[in-house]
């Protein structure tokens, strides 16, 4: 009933959210030094949402954010030595290990096995790309689609270019608002990670999902197990 | 005898090139209130190539450079608002307006009559994105592929996806270091914009080219009529 299965990948199939977390307390560790805090940062997510539009997703737009933050809310008083900092940060993430999750290498292996693979991920470009050489996993996949965005039509066009039927493609991912719901409108199956961390941004949590072609599983061990289930595991 | 062009897109098609000369003298001005000069910047271009290993091509690439740059050189006098200054020029330059040179509009008119297109570009995936969208040429274009590097390897993965034999493709552009070496490399044909404006970092000056697939032109007006001199143009 299957053709093809795409993964997203950070949060997915490895770490990636913590990272920015980690990089949003050493963020708060220099605003102290002003005096500032969290609240004085007021809303961080909507200010990077706002920026994505100029830098897309990705660290070099959250790093931008947090200089651009950083300086407004410490009436320019914050020293270019914590500018700096920032942007040894950036370099730090964007050159990070990639911690792929337990078990993801097992499920791997079993469904390469039955269907061709494809990962479908936003962010900096290169630095997806580098995670995924790096992950040892791209031996697995087909096919990998960095995009700037994970729109309806952004799948549909993946759909098209490798001649997929929507309602024989699945998508598995942590965000419901980017792996999960733009496939559901196509027609397509999406197992959602619950139990993954996920961006706050990348949640949707006004949305209740009952949809025939919606699965969701905790994590990663549960995927194999809920496809034999749903009968669309290949032999 | 061809199958497929591609072309190039930054500095090919569009202007790109004097965006980026404009940002550095806009950094220059700001150096001087220090009182500082080029001289002081010492190898900006250098320094910036450093980062592409972290930052990839593009604006963003450049405009963290320029930070970087700005504050070593002042020993962190730099003031925030300058930073400040250096971030809205990286929002002008992701959105300024995607100005298609003269000329272009007839030849992909003609060419796409012909052949199947391809647009190969690099830099921020979203940039490069909203330019295609945004320079009316998209409608020419059977595919586009926004890649983080030029090398052999990526236009060997572009052709083997594709399913284009190297000898039976053409890639045209202005930078002989990322539209042209490469493609010669592998086999393919290459036709150089050599008046068009090109980033010294993408020029090769040193390799003289004297190769059976290699064609050169002063522009774009050109590219028909050299395609025609050498029976490459089908009917």
């Amino acid at each position: 009933m299957i053709d093809w299965i795409a993964f997203d990948a950070d949060d997915t199939l490895w770490r990636n959210e913590e990272y920015y977390l980690a990089g949003r307390n050493r963020f708060l560790e220099i605003l102290q030094k002003y005096g500032l805090d969290a609240a004085d940062i007021g809303n961080f997510d909507q200010f990077e949402v706002e920026n994505i539009q100029y830098f897309g997703y990705g660290v070099m737009s959250f790093v931008l954010s947090m200089i651009e933050i950083g300086i407004e809310i410490t009436k320019q008083e914050i020293h270019p030595s914590d500018i700096q900092e920032l942007i040894r940060l950036a370099k730090e993430m964007l050159s990070h290990e990639t911690e792929v999750f337990d078990g993801v290498n097992q499920m791997l292996e079993e469904l390469s096995a039955r269907y061709p693979l494809m990962l479908i991920t936003k962010g900096d470009l290169l630095h997806q790309q580098r995670k995924f050489a790096a992950s040892g996993l791209a031996h697995y996949f087909r096919a990998i689609e960095v995009v700037s965005d994970k729109s309806p039509g952004v799948y549909e066009g993946i759909l098209n270019h490798y001649d997929i039927e929507p309602e024989r493609f699945l998508m598995i991912g942590n965000s419901l608002r980017s792996d999960i719901l733009p496939v559901l409108e196509l027609g397509s199956w999406a197992i959602h990670l619950a139990d993954h961390p996920t961006w706050s941004h990348e949640d949707d949590p006004a949305e209740h999902l009952d949809h025939d072609r919606y699965l969701e599983v905790e994590g990663i061990s549960q995927v194999l197990g809920k496809l034999t289930e749903a009968n669309l595991l290949a032999r």
